[in-house]
């Protein structure tokens, strides 16, 4: 089966839209290299909703090995290292897909 | 272009498992009714990260107007209306997608 893992992220204060670029091509280049992704959808939230997260990413891997494999990988935590000093809060669920 | 939205819930205390499998039942009834929804998924949280929430909708809908027509629908309103009171939290993003 099928795990969905989404994270949801609020930025600080300050953070500019060429943060936000380098993370979205950080994250573009996972799919490449992390063949435990099946799906991988990331991008800035539209402004459509009030009280709103700033920033989601949603990859689909199989199973608790394939989201550990994708958690662990070196280029995933390469694009952590950037975001996390980027972070007010996140939220996250990983949820069973088909 | 698409949208992606995604709603992340963290329940209060005392949400019981029947609550759950209640909001489980009446948004799994939501594809069937509402012809904005091109793809929908939802679950409880697997319990695999820490400080997680507690469970995940994922709506895939066509521009903005399908995204309205989603969050309009009576039987979500219905759904909604279930699942207000279960609230400690909630989170989301609307993003773009192919």
């Amino acid at each position: 089966m099928g795990i969905r893992h989404i994270a949801l992220f609020r930025w600080i204060e300050g953070v500019t839209p060429e943060q936000v670029e380098r993370v979205e091509a950080l994250l573009g280049r996972l799919p490449g290299v992390i063949p435990e992704l099946r799906g991988y959808e990331f991008g800035a939230d539209l402004g459509i909703g009030a009280g709103n997260y700033d920033f989601a990413v949603v990859a689909d891997v199989e199973g608790e090995p394939g989201f550990l494999a994708y958690q662990r990988h070196p280029d995933h935590q390469a694009a952590l290292a950037v975001i996390k000093p980027m972070l007010a809060d996140r939220a996250a669920v990983q949820f069973n897909i088909d």
